[in-house]
C-alpha cells in the first residue's frame, strides 16, 4: 500500500527533526498537504479543512490531527499510531463559533508543549491567518514562527525512488502533450481537447496509472495567450491562425514532471518563429550549462547571455524546484532561477527550467524539467523541442 | 466574452459595498478567486500567488493587483480601467526578501487608505498569515479586520443568471454519474474510471462546455469508503464484492452542480442496503421539507428525526451551500445544515444536501442539490436515488 518504504519515510523525518533543530523550532505544525504525504503517505482531498501533523522533538512520531470523517484515511494510508491520530468533531469546520486552531491548542497543552517554540508554516496555503491568530490567542506561552520552509526544503533533494517517480510522470506528460498536438485542430471545441487532456493525464500509461495535476491544464489559445495562467476557453472552437501555449504535466502519485511546448494553427507567423529560435536556442544553452555546484542565479544569467540580442525579453523567474504536490501549485516555492537566488544546485535537485513569454499579443513556452547530477543534469523528456504548427 | 451582464457585475459590487458599509469596513482585500471572479470576471489559475481586488468604498471600481505577468488577463477578461490593473514585478513572487503584500501597502498608502478599516479574508485560502502579518507591519495606522465572508455572503443569494448556469452544470453532472456508473466494473484500473469521469467534466455536454471542479472526483472503493475525501486509488483494478462512493460534480463557468451516489459491484450487502434505505428515506423527507422562512438547523433536526431509529448515525453536517468556487472546495463556507446555525433560508440560496455516512469498514453517500424557491425547493438533477449495483 505505501508508496515508499518505512525506511525513508523514517528518513525524511529525521531529516525534518534535523532541520527544526537548527531553526530553532520545537515542534512544528504542517498544514501543506504535499510536507503532510511526504512524512507520512497520507493523501485525500481533505485540504480544504484545517488539518495538519504535529511534529515534535520530544515525540517519537508525528502526530495527525483533522475532521474526524477524514480520520480513517489515516489508519488506512499512513503507519502512525492509532492514540496519534485525532479527529476533531464536526462543529469546529468552517464555524464562527470554534476553530480546528482551538482543538489544535488543546492538543498542544495537554502535551505539555504550548510554552515552546513553535513553527507554523505562515505562507502556506492551507493554514490561513485566522488560524495563525486563533492559535497565538491560545498560546500565549509559545513562541509562534515561520516554518514554511522546514519541510519544503527537505523535499528539495530527491531520493533515487522518488526521481523515479518522476520518470514514471514524464512517460505520462509525454502521453499528455502527444494527446494535445493531435486533439487541437480548428473546428474542435477547446474544452474538448481539454478533457481528452484529462483522460489522458489521469488514466496514464499501460504501466503507469496518472494522478490529478496541481495545476489544471494552462492552454489559451489566441489573444488569452499573452497572459501565464489561463485555461482553456469554454465553448470556443479553435480557428486557423490559432496560437495555442501548452502548460501541461502528468503525475505519478503526486509527483509531477511538467512540461511546455507551443502549437501553431497553420503557417507560423515569422515574429513568432523568430521568439520560438531565440528562446529554443537559449534552453539548449542553458540546460547544457546546469550541474552540481552552480547557482541559481548563475544559471539565469547563462539564459539571459543566451538570448542577448535576439530581442526577446524575460523578466520573470526563468525556472523553479518542483516535485511531490497538490494544487494549486506543482513549484516547491524554494528554488527559483532569478538574480539574488544564490541556491547552490545539488545533485537530486528537480528545476523545471521554464522561459515563458508573454508578450502584448500572444505568447511561447517551451520547457525542460530535470534533475540535478553527479555531473550535469538529466532530462526527464524526450519530446521535440520546437514550435509545433498544423 | 462577459460571463455575465455589466450590469450583474455592477449590482454584485453594489451590495458588496453595502455589506462592508455595515460591517465598518472601508477598504476589502478580496483574494478569493471566486469571490475575484464574482466581482469582475477574472479567471485564471493564477490564485497559487498573491493578487486580488482591492474594493474601497472611496473609489467606484475594485483595483486589480497580482503578477506581471498575470496582468494580461484582468485586462483581457474584465472590464477593470487601464490604471486600476497594477501588477507587480516577478521579483516579490515567492521570495525572502519583499512579500506581494508590501507591493499592496504601498497601493493603499498612495490612495490615502492606509490609515482606514481595511478587510481582508483571514479564513481565505489564498491570503497566508504570512501576508496578514507583512500588512499589518507595513501599515501601523489601519485596523485589519476579518473581512472573509462580505463577498461569500453576497454570493449565497444567487440570480436567475447564475442558476441558470447552476441548471447548466446539472446537465454535465448528470453525464458525469452516468459515465461513472458505465465505466466502473471489475477489472477497470480506477485511474482509467477517473479519466473517463474527467473527460465527461471537462467536456460538458454538446450544448454545454465544461470546466474543472473545485474538488476532484472523490471516488473511494472498498475499505478506503470509510473515509470522506479519499480518491481513487491509481493502479488498483476494481473487483466484485466492492462499494464505490461517487461524490462528483459538474460545473459550468466555475458554477457546480455537486452529485453524489454509491455503486456496489455485486449483490448488496443487507447491511448496506438497510444504511442506503435509511439515508435515501430521509434524504426524501428533508427535501420535501426545505422551503423559505426555515432555518439551516431545523433542516437539519428533520433529518435527524427522518432517520430515528433506523441504526443510521450522522455525527457531521448534511449539507451546506454551494456554488461559483475554485479549488480546493465548491462549499461557499458560510450555511452549514447542523445545530446551531440559525441561517434563514431565502429563495436563491443553493444547498447540497449531502448525508455521507462513512463507517468503521465502509461508507455511503446519496446528495441532492437544490436551489430554494419562493415556495420550496426545486432540485436541479433528475437522477434516481438509490444503491447502484451491477
Amino acid at each position: 500500500m505505501a508508496v515508499f518504504s518505512a525506511q525513508e519515510y523514517g528518513e525524511r523525518l529525521r531529516k525534518t527533526r534535523e532541520r527544526m533543530h537548527e531553526q530553532g523550532v520545537e515542534v512544528l505544525l504542517v498544514s501543506h498537504p504535499a510536507n503532510m504525504n511526504y512524512l507520512t503517505g497520507f493523501d485525500g482531498w481533505s485540504f480544504y479543512v484545517h488539518q495538519g501533523l504535529i511534529v515534535a522533538l520530544d515525540h517519537d512520531e508525528p502526530l495527525w490531527f483533522g475532521r474526524e470523517q477524514d480520520s480513517n484515511a489515516a489508519r488506512i494510508l499512513t503507519s502512525l499510531r492509532e492514540e496519534d491520530i485525532l479527529g476533531y468533531p464536526d462543529h469546529y469546520v468552517m464555524s464562527k463559533l470554534r476553530h480546528p486552531m482551538d482543538f489544535v491548542a488543546d492538543i498542544l497543552k495537554e502535551r505539555g508543549w504550548d510554552r515552546l517554540h513553535i513553527g507554523v508554516e505562515m505562507e502556506g496555503y492551507y493554514f490561513t491567518a485566522e488560524g495563525f491568530r486563533v492559535l497565538g490567542r491560545n498560546l500565549p506561552g509559545a513562541v509562534v514562527k515561520d516554518g514554511t520552509l522546514v519541510v519544503n526544503l527537505v523535499r528539495r533533494v530527491k531520493s533515487e525512488a522518488e526521481i523515479e517517480y518522476i520518470r514514471q510522470a514524464a512517460r505520462i506528460a509525454e502521453k499528455v502533450m502527444n494527446t494535445a498536438l493531435e486533439t487541437i485542430v480548428p473546428g474542435v471545441r477547446e474544452n474538448d481537447a481539454a478533457g481528452e487532456i484529462y483522460k489522458a493525464q489521469i488514466s496514464g500509461t499501460a504501466e503507469f496509472g496518472g494522478d490529478y495535476t496541481s495545476l489544471c491544464p494552462i492552454m489559451p489559445s489566441a489573444e488569452r495567450t499573452s497572459s501565464a495562467h489561463l485555461t482553456w476557453c469554454t465553448d470556443r472552437r479553435y480557428e486557423n491562425g490559432d496560437i495555442v501555449l501548452l502548460e501541461l504535466a502528468g503525475a505519478r502519485h503526486h509527483y509531477h514532471c511538467p512540461i511546455s511546448r507551443t502549437l501553431f494553427l497553420g503557417e507560423p507567423r515569422p515574429e513568432l518563429q523568430k521568439i520560438a529560435d531565440a528562446v529554443i536556442g537559449g534552453l539548449n544553452e542553458t540546460v547544457a550549462f546546469i550541474r552540481p555546484g552552480v547557482t541559481a542565479e548563475e544559471v539565469e544569467a547563462k539564459w539571459r547571455e543566451s538570448i542577448a540580442g535576439t530581442g526577446v525579453n524575460k523578466p520573470s523567474r526563468v525556472g523553479y524546484s518542483f516535485g511531490l504536490n497538490y494544487p494549486p501549485d506543482w513549484g516547491e516555492q524554494t528554488l527559483s532561477l532569478r538574480p539574488a537566488d544564490t541556491t547552490i544546485l545539488q545533485p537530486g535537485m528537480c528545476i523545471h527550467f521554464m522561459p515563458g513569454i508573454w508578450m502584448k499579443d500572444f505568447g511561447f513556452e517551451c520547457s525542460e524539467p530535470l534533475v540535478v547530477t553527479e555531473k550535469g543534469c538529466e532530462l526527464f523528456l524526450n519530446f521535440e523541442r520546437k514550435l509545433f504548427s498544423k
